[in-house]
């Protein structure tokens, strides 16, 4: 059965998250079913690399595919974006190898959370980040985003609720960029715990007001234990960058 | 009576443009609507440099109103965000010296008209941008840009409704920026008639598909003819961006 790889980006506002749901809008719900009513076939499913939570946007989400019958991708690319709302596009499409698999083969992702930093959201940027009202000290906030970088047991500031084998991730890239009034914060790893940006970016906000000294970031990750994170942050703010493969 | 201007940020969309209208949602409306909410003052009424079309957005459109009492211009900003909707924000709010008027003072205004070139959309730019599906010559569009600039009798490129006792407009600055995919073509000058920049937009589009001559531009500004441009541009790409005043 043919397989096939596509990049693909979406804004998470009107969904449940990426994967499944019964009786909820969800991206790869609505991927499904677009993929077949292009297709005619009834048994399609796409694999995500990373599974976004509610909310949550995609700028270089990874996923695949098979078909019973091979089909031409420029078409197929032209199909779905047809019969996709606006809120989701496949923004390329290829054939991949048999042996392709968009969430097992994916050496890092990367993450990205943008904030409004200033009294006044512009209307532009609603929906599309976070908006701190409060003052940070940027300067603060880069410091402690460094402290993130490393080879860690994240169960710190991974959701409870949280079940996989280990909690260790490798955190190849944590920084901050400004720009004017948006402040993008970048996260690189080999794999993110459920909420893992979210409760870092939360945690790192609080910091940033001052509300915590610098150093909580690697108090918290040797006390492995999530009540001593800042609260979650919000999902608008959040995006699925790109997935790297080998 | 006290005097205030403000600098104003929004997003068309839900608006049929800015100035009021009996039984429909305008930016002018909701501002005023806002104003008298906040100030418990019934006759106040904004008065802006420009008067947007419908869909189209600003991010420095300028704006003066009077009220009966003096108010802190920290606290009526606060206020009047805290009333408005998300989709038009005060973005700035001082006192004016009495004789201030947004319109009549205002020098030069630019706008910019925002055109993503691509095959597909991507979700974030969608109701922010047109969307060119058809292939453009950037460089054809950017000399035909050029010709814009320069003092003429636009009444090639104004609506046909157009009242107004000149039509004789100085463009100080017509240039096209390209960022990878998102094209932003940009006008400045002293003053605009209706529909001037996107019928121009409109023109340089065709122009870069091919389907017209660079040298169309100078016939439509010679002929005086409205019929001899190219249609007007959709109004989601368009931002009233600066209103430059002595």
């Amino acid at each position: 059965m043919p397989k096939y790889r596509a990049v693909l980006q979406y804004a998470g506002g009107n969904y449940s998250g990426w994967q499944v749901q019964k009786d909820r809008p969800t991206v790869q719900g609505t991927l499904n079913q677009a993929l077949a009513r292009v297709t005619r076939q009834k048994d399609v499913s796409w694999v995500g690399a990373g599974r976004t939570d509610a909310g949550v946007h995609a700028r270089g989400q990874c996923a695949h595919f098979r078909l019973r019958e091979a089909a031409d991708p420029k078409r197929l690319i032209k199909a779905l974006n047809g019969v996709l709302p606006w809120d989701i596009r496949v923004h390329s499409l290829r054939r991949a190898s048999p042996r392709f698999h968009a969430r097992r083969d994916a050496l890092k992702k990367r993450y990205e959370y943008r904030i409004h930093h200033g009294p006044v959201l512009p209307p532009f940027r609603h929906g599309w980040v976070y908006h701190s009202y409060y003052r940070l000290d940027v300067e603060r906030f880069r410091q402690a985003a460094k402290l993130v970088k490393g080879t860690w047991d994240f169960s710190g500031f991974a959701a409870s609720s949280s079940s996989v084998k280990t909690h260790t991730r490798s955190v190849f890239l944590s920084r901050l960029r400004r720009e004017g009034s948006l402040l993008r914060y970048q996260i690189e790893a080999d794999g993110f715990l459920q909420h893992m940006v979210r409760n870092i970016v939360g945690t790192l906000l609080e910091i940033g007001r001052g509300r915590r000294p610098v150093e909580d970031v690697l108090r918290i990750l040797a006390s492995r234990n999530r009540r001593n994170a800042g609260p979650t942050a919000q999902p608008q703010g959040l995006y699925l960058v790109k997935v790297h493969y080998p």
